[in-house]
């Protein structure tokens, strides 16, 4: 009887595989030798899976963009007021606690690369896409909840936050000590009580 | 009569090939023997400068970091107001126009790079300090310049605006049609206003 695998399942493990080697080593020695190597599988059955090193990387980059998005749409719960929403949508996309931030640490690696990678350069540009997108419908949702602001200009307003969240993820890996949980959570609070009105500046 | 070579200028251009190289293949292919091709030396006249790709890749990465200080110090005219002296140091390390901007592509891959190589991580680690000392330094300015803001906690502020410089200049990188000049420089000046209380948020 054949041997029944669970595809998904295993390509799953393939794209855990590919962010261990990442940041233990970095992203040039993610090859499909390597990645083979560290989930226990040989070339051959790799490549019944991926057949380059591009598609591997581009999985495991899609497969990091689709856990955050999931974090966020569970999240996004219907019955808060709109600043808790923002917060717990937001905090799913940085990196607070392990998970994230080794997420984190291999889509930063993946960006570098989509420089010169246009498959990466394209999975990068859906969740540029979605956290635009985020970020609009959070600041929509502020300003709708606040009080007038006459002169907000709203793409500036969507651009500053974006920008935010991504130096914070930035920060977060590579000064884990100087950018703590603590300061991004309060850097983000400051922010979005900024956005509302609740303080100036 | 033995040829006389002006070693920093030879360092200088070999930065520059390295950039090159990271530009437009990646720095996976930033190897001692592409750099020494793409600067027109053999690897033994490399090798003379730069013993190993690390080194190479720490001297290409200092030089980015030298380079945009050498801007802001230069664009730190003592004469003008908080603001618009803020706005000119802080404009020189964003990537505004294709100089900077190859360099900050040039510096998104060294920072992926240097979560696996410590030479790198210790550039990084000084670029890091830099750029928190000057944004500390603008959030001083602003505050004392502008109306006393009580409750204002000033490590959150330098944060906030250092995370800011940070997702901007990677979006400048990443996706320059939407992260355009325009945007950056309204962003910037949103939020510079917001500091020094001149609008809310």
């Amino acid at each position: 009887m054949p041997k029944v695998v669970d595809v998904p399942a295993r390509r799953a493990e393939l794209a855990e595989a590919v962010w261990r080697v990442i940041r233990r080593e970095g992203l040039e020695r993610a090859s499909v030798r390597n990645v083979a190597r560290e989930a226990g599988l040989s070339m051959g059955a790799l490549r019944h899976y991926f057949g380059t090193q591009d598609e591997l990387l581009v999985f495991a980059m899609q497969r990091v963009m689709d856990r955050a998005r999931a974090r966020v749409t569970e999240a996004a719960q219907p019955t808060e007021d709109a600043r808790s929403r923002a917060v717990a949508m937001l905090e799913e996309v940085l990196p607070l606690d392990d998970e994230r931030r080794a997420e984190a640490q291999v889509w930063l690696a993946l960006t570098a690369r989509s420089m010169v990678v246009p498959a990466l350069a394209s999975v990068r540009d859906q969740s540029y896409d979605d956290l635009q997108r985020l970020c609009h419908a959070v600041v929509d949702a502020l300003l709708d909840d606040g009080p007038a602001r006459p002169g907000v200009d709203v793409p500036t307003e969507v651009e500053r936050l974006y920008a935010l969240l991504d130096g914070l993820a930035l920060h977060a890996v590579i000064r884990p000590r100087s950018a703590t949980p603590e300061l991004i959570r309060a850097v983000l609070a400051r922010h979005l009580d900024a956005i509302t009105g609740g303080r100036r500046g």
